[in-house]
This record gives C-alpha cells, structure tokens and sequence, in this order.
C-alpha cells in the first residue's frame, strides 16, 4: 500500500475550535494499514493506585491537540511532509478486567505493529506502557530495548497491596523481568518526591537503571541530561515514555500523583528536541488526568510534547 | 443511494469514554448523501452580543453526547433503527467576517438539504438559525414555516449597536421580514428576563407570535403548554429551535445570556416529548456556551436535548 | 436638590461586558444626595461563624448586574423612570475590629437616610442587616419595622462560641432586643437544614415570629405565602432582607451556609413581585460568597433578586 | 459493651471547618463494638464503567458533613440522643483487583454486623452496595431483604464488555441471583435516562421490581411515592440504597453517570423522611464522585442524605 | 488644566476587595483631559480566530488590579506622585461590526492623544494594537514608530480563512504596510510554538524584524534581552505591547492561544524593568481572556504587567 | 511517658485516598503526651485584610498530605523512624472574637510545648504565628528567638484601618516589640510586589531584619540563601515561617495575597532542605487559602513544605 501523506484539517479554513478533534485534526482511517507513525489512544487506567482519570486522557489530549499548527519552530519539522501519521482512534479495552485489558492493549499495539507502523500512543495511565512494550517487543524481535522516561517516579516497584504485580508503579519492573527492556539501558529524568522506603530505588540501581533525579537535572541543564541520554542510549533500539508527572504540576496538574519541584516545560521540550539521533520503535504520553486537570492545561502540555516527539521521530525515520 | 442503518459505537464494547467523540459516536460519513437525518455542528458565534463562546459548542456538545445510550426510555424509540442518521461533521464557518460566515452555514446546510436529510444542527448562537432556515425555506420551497422556539429571549429585535441588523437578538425578525417564518405559526416558551424597554416584545405580538413567558408556562405545565404547540402548529411544517438559555441557569449555567428563574430539565423534556406528531423540517440546540459553563453540564444538558429532538423526529419521519 | 432620574449605560451602544461595573452600570454619584433609591454595597463577613467570603459579595453582584436590562418583563416597571437611583459605592468598613465595623456600617447607612434616600444594600454577611436596621429605625423613628425574611435559618440564635452576641446567626435576636424590630411583625420564609437543638427555634416562636418552613411554603405555594407576608405585615413599615441562602445552593451554591431542598428562583422571583403594596423602608441582599460561588451563578441570582427588589420598591414609592 | 452515646464536636465551640473531619465530626472509635449504627466509608470504584472517581467520595463526603449540626428540623430527631453512633473510618479496599476488593468489603462490613451495628456507609460506587448486602444477609439470617433504592438507573444489567458480571450496573441481578434480595420487594424511584435496548428493564419487571420512573415519581409526588414504598415494604426486613444520581445533575453534578431530569432534593428528603416505619436494616449513600463535582455541592447532598438517612434509622431503632 | 495627581483609593482605610474596581482603584474622570496618563479598557476581541473572551479582559484586570499598591519595590517608582493618572473607562466598541470597531477604537485612543494623554490600555485581543497604533502615529506625527513586542506569536501574518486581512494574527503586518511601525525597530520577545509552515516568520524577517525566540530569550536572560532591546530602539518613539500569552500558560492560562514554555513573570519583569530610558509613546496588554483563566491569575498577572509598565512609563516622563 | 514511634497510614496496604485524612495519615492522640513533634491545625483567619480563607487551610492541607510518603528522596530521613510525630488536631479557636482567638491560640500550643513537643503547625493566616510564638518563647525561656521566614511581604507594617495592631501584616513588628524575636536574627526570603509607601521596608531594616528580595534571591540561587540563612542564625535557637505566598502563585495560588514572580517549589524546597543544622525551635506553613486554590495545588504545595520541614527538623532533633 502506498505510502499516503495525511495533513491536518486546514487550520486557514477551518477554525481550530471547529473539525473533528482527533488527534492533530488528522484523518481518522479504519485501519493503520499505509502509516508511518499510528497516533492511538490508549483509555484505560486501571492500574492507578491512587486517583484514576487517565482512562479520559486520549479524548482531551485529541481536544487540546487542535491548537497544534504543522511545524516546529526550531527544528523547522513538519511532519506530515515527511512521513504517513494518522490518528487510529482509541484501542478497544475495557475498565474492569485488569489482565484482560493488558491483553486489549497488547493486541491494538500488535496490529499497529503487523502494519509496519509506528505506535505514539496517549494514554492511560503508565501501566499501559507495558503491553506497549510487550507488542513491540514482540513485533520488531529485536531483543531488549532501551528506555527513555521522563517521570516523577521509577515506577519499578515489586507488588502493590498484596500482592498486585501489576499497576502503574510496577511497570518497568515487569518489563525488566521479562526481557523487553535492557536495564542498563534505561534512564529516568525528573525523579522526586517522597518514597516509601529509604531503599525504593536501590532494586533499579542494582538493575543498572541510571536515575536523574530532578536536583541532578537541574545541575546538568537541558543539554547535559541530552548529552547522557545520549551516552546510555547509543544509536540501538529505544522506546520514550513521557509521564506527564514529570512535568511541574503547576504546569500539568492533570494527573494522577503530582509531586511539586517537576520539570519545566521548557526543560522538557529541550530535552525532548535532544532526542534527534536516537533510534525510536515508539513511544507515549501517559498519566494526562482530566477529571484532576485544570482549564486544560495539562491536555495542553500533554499535546505539545506528543507534537513534539511527533516531530522528532519523524525527522529521524526521514533521515 | 440505499439508506444504511448507522449505529453508535458499541457501549458493551468500547467504554463510553473511549472512542471518537462525534455526535452519540456515530459514524462520520463525507457526506451527508444517504441519511435522513444529519447531525451536524455549526461552530459559530459572531452574532452574540455580550458572552460569546457557543463556537465551542459543537465540540463539547459531541463530548458530553457520549452519555447518550440507543433508545427512548419513555416512548421506546431507537432511532438508530429507524432512520439513517450520522454526524457529517462541523460547517466550515470562518470567525471573522458576519456576513460572509451566514453564506457559508447557509450552503453547509443547503448541501444537507440537498441530499435529502433532515438537518438537525448544534450551534453556535441563535443567529446561526436564520441561515440554517434560509437553507430549508429554499430547499423545501414549501412557504413559511412555523417555529417551536424554546428560549429565554424572543430573540425579534430590530437592531444593535446603532445599525447591526445581524446579531443573536434578531434572527426571527430578520426570517419573518425575508418570508421565511410565519409569524402566526411561532409560539415561544420560556420568555423571562428584563427588557430593554417595556414594549419590547410588542412587535412579536403584533405579527402574531405567540410569547408563553415562563410564568404562563409554569401556570399551564408542560402538557398544557404542549397543547399550545400543538393547537398553533397544526400539522404544517415547522422548525423546533432549543436555546439551551431557556432552561434554567443551574441546569445550564454555561450559555452567555443565562436568566433565572427557567424551565426545569423535566419540563423541558416532557414539552419536547410532547412534539410528535409535528411536521419537522429542522431543528437545533443553540447557545451552549462552554467557557461559560460548569463541569459540562450545560453540555450534557445539550446532548440530552439534541437526543431527544433525534428520537421525536425519528419516529415522526418513521410512521 | 431636584431629583435626578439616572439611567444605566446604554447596552444598545456599550456590550454589557464593557463599561463601569457598578450596579446594574448605573452612575457612581459621589454622595446620595438626591436619590429615591441608594444602592450601596456592605463588603464585609466579620460576622461569619463558617465559610466566609461575602466581603467579596459587593463587587461580583456589580459585575453581574450588567446583565440586567430596564425594565421587568412581569410588571413593566421600569424603576429608572419612576424614581432616581444610583450606586453609591461601598460603605467605608474594615475587616479586623467586629464591634467598630458595625459602627461604620451603621454611619454608612445613616448618612445614605439623612440624604432621603431608601437603602438598597448588598452585603456582606447577614450581621450587616443590624447596623442597617439600626441606621434606618433611628432615622424613621417610626417605631419597630417588620421583616420579610427570606433565608435558610431564623438568624435569632442567642451567642456562639461562648459569650460571642454578634454573629450572622444572631442579628434578629438583637434587633428584637433592641427595640427595632417588632417580633410580632416578622416573617422568615424558607427556613430549614439541620439544628443545634430541637428547640432552637423556640425562643423565635415564643417572640411571635411566623416561621414559614420551606416544608410550608411548598404547600403554600409563592402565592400562599405571599398572602401570608401581607397578612402579618399589613401596611406599616417593614424592611425587606434577602439571604441568598434561602434559594437552593444548586441555584445559589456561592454562600456560606448552604442547606439543600431551598426554593427555587422561580417561587423566590413570584414571592418578590408578591411585595407590591408592602411599606418597605429598605432592603438588602446579603451572603452571596463569590470565593464559593462557581460560574458567577450565585452573583447572578444576587443581581436579579436586587433588580426584582428594585422594581417593586421603586413602583411602590412612586404610587 | 454499655453502649454509650456519641456527639458531634460541639459546634458552639469548635467552628465548623475545624476538627476532624470525620463524618459529622463524630469520633472515630477503633472498632465498631458497643455502637448501634456505625458510619462506614467504602472508597472503591472499580466496577465503574465510565467515569470512575466514587473513590473520593467517603473523604468528600465527610468534609462536607461538618455542615450537619444535631438534630433535624422536621422530625426533631436528634440522633446522638437516640442511640450509638459513630465513624469506624473507611474499610480497607485496594482498587486494584476486583474480586478481591469485593471480599475485602463484605469482610468489612461483616465486621460491623458481628459487633452488632447496622452499617450506614458511603461508597463508592454502586457495586459496592453487593457486598455490603452479602453481608448483611449472612449476618441477619433472616432471608431475602427488600430495597428501597434511589437512582437514575435500575442497575440489573447482565453483564458488560463481554462477560464481566460485577460492575456497577449489574449489583442487584447479582444479589436476586445470590438470593440476597427479593425482587418483588424492590422498588426503584426515579429512573430514567436513555437505555442500551428498548427492553432494558425488562428482566427487571419480570421478576417483579418495581419500577417508579421518574415520569411516575414526578406524578404521584412524593407522598404518593412513600405510600407505594410502604405497600410494597411493609415490616419486613429492607436495605436502603441511595444512588446520588437519583438526584438532578444540578444539586448533583459530581456522579459518574449523571442524567438530567432527576428527582429535586426536596422530592428526595421528603421521600426519606418517609421511610419512617420502615424495618431498615443498612443503608448507603453511593456514587459520590468528588473529581467531577462542582463546588463540593454533590459531597453536601450526599453528606444531607446520610443525615436524613441517619435520622429515620435512629428513631426506627429506638421506638 | 492644572495637573491634579490622583490617588488610588487607600488601601489603609478601605480594604482592597471593597471600593470602586476601576484600574488600580483610581478616580475614573468623565473625560482625559488633564491626565499624564489614561489608563483605558478596549473590550473587543473580534479578531481573535480561535477561543474568544478578550472582550471581558479589561473588566477583571480591573478587578485583579485592585492588589496593586502604591510603589515598586524595586525601582521605588510610586507613579501616584510623579503622573496624573486615572482610569477613562473602556472604550465604546460593540462587538459585531470588525470594521466599524476598529474606527470606535481608534476615535477612543485619539480623544485620549488629544488630551495630552499618554494611552495605556488593556485589551481586548491583540488586533486591538492597530488602531490604537493609528491613533498615536497620526496624533504624535513623529513618523513610524518602534515596536517592543512581548508574545508567543509574531502576529504579522497576511490574511486568515481565505481573504481576512484584519484578525489578531495580522495587526504588525499591517501598521508596517500602513508607515506606523519601522519594522527595523521592533523587537518581539518569547516567540514559540508550532507554525503553519516552515517559513512563517519568513516576511517578518525580510522586513528587518528582531525575533528573539524563547530559545534565546532563555540563552540571553532577561539582562541580555533587554540590552538587545536598547540596541534596537535606541531613544526614537516607540510603542510597548504585552500580549499576556508571552507568558507562560501555567502563570497566565487565561488567554486564547497559549503556548507552553513560555517567559516566566520573574523574567517577564526584569524585561519590562528594563525597559527604563525608552522614549514610550503608548503601552497596552492583551489577550487576558477570563473565560478562560482559573482563579483569576492570569487577570493578576495581566495588572501587575500593567503596573509595572505604569511604574517605568510614569518614571520615564518625569526626568 | 516513653517515646512512642507513629506511623503514617501503610499506604501499601490502604491507598491514599482512603484512610483518616489526618496530617500525613498519622494517627492523631488526644495529647501531645509523649511526642517529639506535634503536627498541628490553627484554623483562623481573622487578621486578614483581604482575602480570607486560610481558616479552611488546616484542613485541605491534611487532604493533601495523604500524597506524602514515608521518606525523603533527597536526604534519605524518614522522619517516622527518628522522632515521634502524630496530628494532635486543630487548635479550638472561634472566628469572632480576635484577641480572644489570639489567646486561644497561645494557650494550645502552649500545651504542646508543656508536653515537651516541638509544634509544627499549619494556619491560618500569618497572625497565627504571632501567638505560636508567644507560646514556644515563654515555654523556652531562652530569650528572643531568630526568625527564617519564606514570605512576598516582610509583615513588619505597624497598624491596619486606624489603629488596628494586630492583622496578619503586622505580627513580626509585634513579636520585636514583645521581645520575643531578635531582629538582627530575623532573614525574610522572597520579599515583592509593590509597596504602600517607598519606605515601607525602613522600619524592618533599621531593626536589623535581613531582607533577601526576590530579585537577590535569584541573584544568589538557593545555595547562596542558605549560606546567608546560616550566617545570619548560627546555632541560637530559631523559628521557621513559611508564608505560601512566598511560593509563586502559579504553583500556589490558593492564598489571599498573591503576588507574581515569586519563588518556584524547587528553590524552595533547596532552601529548606539547607535548613538542616539550624537549632530550630518550631514552624509553620501558613496562608494557604482554599477557597481560593485550584485544584488542590496550593494545599498539595503546603503539604509537600510541611514534609519538607518534618525532615529537617526530625533529622536535627536526632543528632
């Protein structure tokens, strides 16, 4: 199937508060047949320990993704003269059933994949990382991937109230176990906030899991957490998470488990342009909460760093 | 073309808040041809004069529409199996120019008409209708229509500003002097508010339109008030307008000309209930204002309305 | 000095969003010299034994004024035509000393009676209504005033928090005390929510206060009630004080008290017009709480239910 | 154990926005020993379908109760004179396995019922309510109970998305399966809201609810609705189960599943306070969901009816 | 006329939530005559192609202004005793005819010039800029002016849906074309966000115009930006324009098209402190759109930029 | 007594929006018998001269802080497992009486330090301090205490509306005069916006009081504020204060006196962490006002700097 090049509703014509709010405004095929990069929603956030919401994150990311125009303004990308992006719609997963909605999840991620295509998904919350990655995994059969994750937290707990292995604290752990990410190839950016135990990051430590946390991010700068994402990441297969959270929650309030002294935007989105290079089988943006946000601002945030990864990894299929 | 039964994306299946947001998740055909009934939003609000923001409208009204499930619990209708309706999506309508924004819903609506549907339209401010009913006028060619206009405001004024003829105070002045609506075939319910002048509305009452003010209406109950309709509309063709301003401002606070003091939800549900067996020609939910609105309740109240148009001319197309 | 008739700017030349926000945009004299009618503004909750915040009601019922128009769409009185009227800004009154403010207050009040003038006030807190009954009763010297009173609670309770007389939940008791009020002449109309005490109303019966339960005037009915008013208040003079809360928080939700199951505005809006003929000395507005207000609804309500108290006094002194 | 008789944090000392938020500041004993009803708080939502967020509902609900104060206004019931009450806090639920979280309610509650209470708790979402009757019902040994149950929607669904048998649509098919209740002794007040089939409820009726839409309730009122409550009762054993969406969206957006037209708060009260006579054997308030609340209005409706709630069970157990 | 120094209300004897809610509490003379500086409101936003609301910006600055002291507590500028300034009301303007607004708002801005007066205004969306800039350059003579420029956008756009010459994305473009502004001298600060295409800011450039884009505004820090500042403007006339959206969304989310990673108002008013020595014909800020702002911050943010800019201006034309 | 280790809520067994919403889910005895720290409530704000609401602060703040953890990420401490801290409650003052209420508050936490505690409160406005202060002085008797206060204003004027002493803009002008602090040991952090007069400050510097403003504040970056904090206290007993407002009001806007360009929670949460060694006597975080926060920001800041401060001071009390 030929490769056909979608463009975003006419924001010349149409008014931005007008057209169909997929995401972008871009089509809406039945089918990710023909695309480069899949635009996909992910609604389900029955993995959240404490404030569910993520579940409605897709549709006002979609809603707020409208103020979105065609092209960076520093890289000069845009995109949809580079690749075949189309939003897909939602995956099809229900709210009740926890390991049947991890299989959902996984299966619209495989028929992505199946189409060659690239997922960039909106969650969710950041348990839905983890069928991602198990569909990705399997379809590209490349062994381990690395991981780029922005977020206030490791999440790489063991188990939850008992004996729950499986929510959004956990995710990376269960990634980890099941060889689809390399822990040596992981780093996390904007790690704070209180802990459970004074050990709670010492299993990813000893896993070789490289944390920045937000004091060291601030030293670094922008560029220097570029430098060493770079350094860990080298130019082998790679996956970007993007929890909201690791945003300021004066800047995404939005969410499920803010914690104050976060990244800034303008932190986050050099970081994000400092990408370009990495080699990129896809990546989210997850834990964006509606119900919690305030005047859209985190659906706001959250559409801008889905453009932005949009515009990075285009570049880098492009090249 | 053959009619195709359109269904809502399946609430047994995809949550309702997953999947694409349109109008009670419907499909969003190109184009209207096949349908008896389009849904369609008219994103414009260049006529109000004070608190604008019904631009936004169609947008969230579609949001909030997602809490409609398929039929009626009170008459038993599922439109869905009784006529072809779908959501063809937002008339492009540019924000800046009044004038040539009135042309371009006119021909939005025109081409509707044009393939045989009935239009059953979400906007935008009240002056939105006066092309939406230049269009069916032309298209029907069937004389005057009658008018079942729901509202807090007669909406018959002359003109604002010094010499505005075009604003949201105005439309139903402008349709009876273009022989569009005949006046003696409108009744208006749910008038309150202050006047600008005392003799206000005597130029309605001159043509003949019937004004049941929210005391009349209170005094008469919805089915007396039903019974006016009835008695005034007879059998001939009319257009039913719902300016959600006519329902009571902690019902549906987001609207920009909120007064007081209106008709309950379930006042305004049993009235429209009591609508069949008219002749509809056409229909809209106007002025849903959501910068304005709380928790989108205005919206949901829209949505429930614009539900319950859908079902009434469902079964009067169907019989 | 002859009587000046002030009109509100002029909406069919300046938006309603647009020009001074005083009170209904009427002109801001720098004295009340020459007026019929002053309406003032009380910014002040000191009184407040929960959630304050009606120091901030003045400013957000000016705001929300500027939706109202001339004149009452029921009566047809237009009060600018009848009586001169203006907004005399606020009372001067600061926030730390209780016992000094209701001093200010009461100075405030009496100056706008020395000028002739009939208070209109928007408070404030519910203690406001005593310096404003004692401003009045002193300058009447008339005797003893009645009191129509609409409110969720009798406000006759004797001290709280120990030895602490004045409260927003004490202000009749001590107006009774004080010989300004005659209990005999007093009717409270929507009182319930939950009490102290089974018998805390006890002492306000024992006075002679008809207590008309929102549980009785439902069954009363507006215009049962209103019979009720004038039976008790015959043709004497009365003031006429509005507590927000009497109208259900749904309709009102911005104030500190809020009791569910309250009238709705349509019954408070009949029960109003219902005063025509009453000898009212003044009238207030208080305990509308913008801090808990949300959308500007309970403002709004404020400024209709002060526009609704404008027409029937101003028709009522121009007989 | 001496049952001993708790109160309130005394209002007359202690403002209202201070002291421990507990429901109705009452103490919050260890265990629920020597107590006749105990206030219970059930903060789960996992079988929510669309918009979670009931989870909050118990803490919500308590801060708003601070605005109860002892007695009621009506009946002159004064609880805390009457018998034993108190708050035993939330039961410990985990949100993420469903199964489990069920077990861990009902052992919650059978707790309460082995110490000789009668539980009156706060969800949650409506699926809690199953295990709260399961418990009940081992507990009494007395046989299928009856249920008074208020709420938009008749909840005896089969199943959703696919085979999932416990959400919160589908509680008391659940419990007429389990024998739990007896379904000729169920009756459902205000219902409405459009459905998935045009035979919804019609497994319902069959087993012989009693359905009062709220077309029914709006024409009987709410006397002749506690009169049909009260034929269809008796003095056998019931559960009383108050789904906040019972109530009208505007006095109580903060639900997941709103629908306009609902019963007023007045309608409501009124109707509680008519199940005096009645032989309660537990009761809730449900689908209190702060997230989507405005103003906190939906935590005080849901707080006023635990207090009505609280009112009637306590004059019913100490006649 | 002799200069009269006017004085804001004080704030040591009428608290600040009290008391006419003019800009910063200031008398509000019936014309401009004898003011150093007007402070006047343009309630308009007819050019904005996106989320409307600008109209309501001068209304609540006004109201946020009333937090405004006396002086800067850095420059220890108290412009009360160096200026006669006060606050002429807004501009009439009514909202439905764009052309005819642009002429109201130029005829306002003149009649101010005339006076003698420097204009300071606060839209209002930003094609309001235009005619204020067509006042100033025909009342001053002095030939194009400069432009200081704080924005997210360049706002030199050629025409918007189809032949829109006149929208808030094109007011620069066309005062250059019309000789009012030397585009050599204009300097925009904090450009950013996506764009229509790659070359966008292509004519700008051409034209001679300075884009610091946040980029560099971040590289060169405020000092740096205002040096650059300097540069450019050297002491030639020129006029300052604070679109609020310059600012980052989460300190100023209140505005129609935010952009996130924007200026924060620390570096925002170290820039406009540095602005000192500049010859300033005119300032304004826009873009405050409250419908869209939460808890008032951005309107906050909006009146002490404009304080600020009050506090530099005033400063200026006292050496 | 012994020394009896509290520990929050396991929040691996209860979530965190379940459970007692005490300070950090602690439990919450009915003395400070027996405890190292006592977290503690001052609801009141009657020396507030604009916008109140910090009475609500205690409570909103104890919501909040269920999102804390057991440890610090930063420094390792877990507070829980060195000292033992519990929430006694809020300090029972009425909202009436003011000098009453400053009695009120002396006499409680002068029963916490008689028990040998150290008090960590939350208000309440800043006047709460002054009390808090009278109270650990005369407990202490060590002679005046250092102050380290995080704050937009120095709270050094002398009097409010005449001749009011006591609002919460004069305590630490109060607290010099009393003796009970040493001027020369007092730093104030984060000092702005405008001033009522151009020497406002002059008092406070003539006493010897440290005002690092904003602009310095930036200048230095938190590791500078530290070595002036450290240099100007030594080891001489001292108090921490921080006012909320001291924070941005992006990041906290929930407060009565906001004033842009303010502090972000990373510089202080630096600072406060830089506490560590200071020989601190008690603190507080006042000022937060929820009824003017939004979404929980404000509170969550509040809660986050309450921890902050738990960890500095635990660690220290435990050399």
């Amino acid at each position: 199937m030929p490769r056909i090049l979608h463009e975003p509703v006419d924001a010349a014509r149409v008014p931005r508060f007008a057209g169909r709010p997929s995401f972008m405004r871009l089509p809406m095929p039945d089918t990710p047949e023909g695309l480069d990069i899949a635009l996909v929603g992910i609604p389900w956030d029955g993995g959240t320990t404490n404030r569910a919401g993520a579940r409605h994150g897709p549709r006002e990311v979609r809603n707020q993704s409208s103020l979105m125009r065609r092209g960076h303004h520093v890289s000069g990308v845009i995109p949809y003269e580079l690749v075949s992006v189309a939003d897909v719609g939602d995956i099809e997963v229900q709210p009740i059933d926890l390991m049947a909605a991890l299989d959902q999840i996984e299966a619209g991620i495989a028929a992505i994949c199946a189409a060659g295509a690239l997922p960039l998904s909106v969650g969710g919350d950041h348990l839905t990382t983890l069928p991602v990655l198990r569909a990705i995994h399997k379809a590209r059969g490349e062994g381990p991937l690395g991981l780029v994750q922005f977020d206030a937290h490791s999440d790489t707990n063991d188990r939850y109230f008992g004996d729950n292995l499986y929510t959004h604290g956990t995710p990376f752990r269960r990634a980890i176990e099941e060889g689809i990410l390399d822990p040596k190839r992981i780093v996390q950016i904007g790690i704070r906030g209180s802990v459970y135990a004074a050990d709670e990051h010492q299993w990813a430590k000893d896993q070789g899991i490289r944390i920045i946390y937000i004091e060291e991010a601030d030293r670094l700068g922008p560029q220097g957490v570029v430098e060493e994402i770079h350094r860990i990441m080298g130019v082998s297969p790679c996956y970007v998470t993007f929890d909201i959270d690791g945003i300021d929650p004066a800047m995404a309030p939005g969410t499920g488990t803010p914690e104050i002294g976060g990244l800034t935007t303008r932190e986050a989105q050099a970081m994000i342009r400092g990408l370009a290079g990495l080699t990129i089988r896809g990546a989210d943006v997850v834990e964006v909460s509606p119900p919690f946000d305030i005047g859209g601002l985190t659906a706001l945030t959250g559409a801008t760093v889905l453009f932005e990864l949009l515009c990075v990894i285009a570049a880098g299929m492009n090249r």
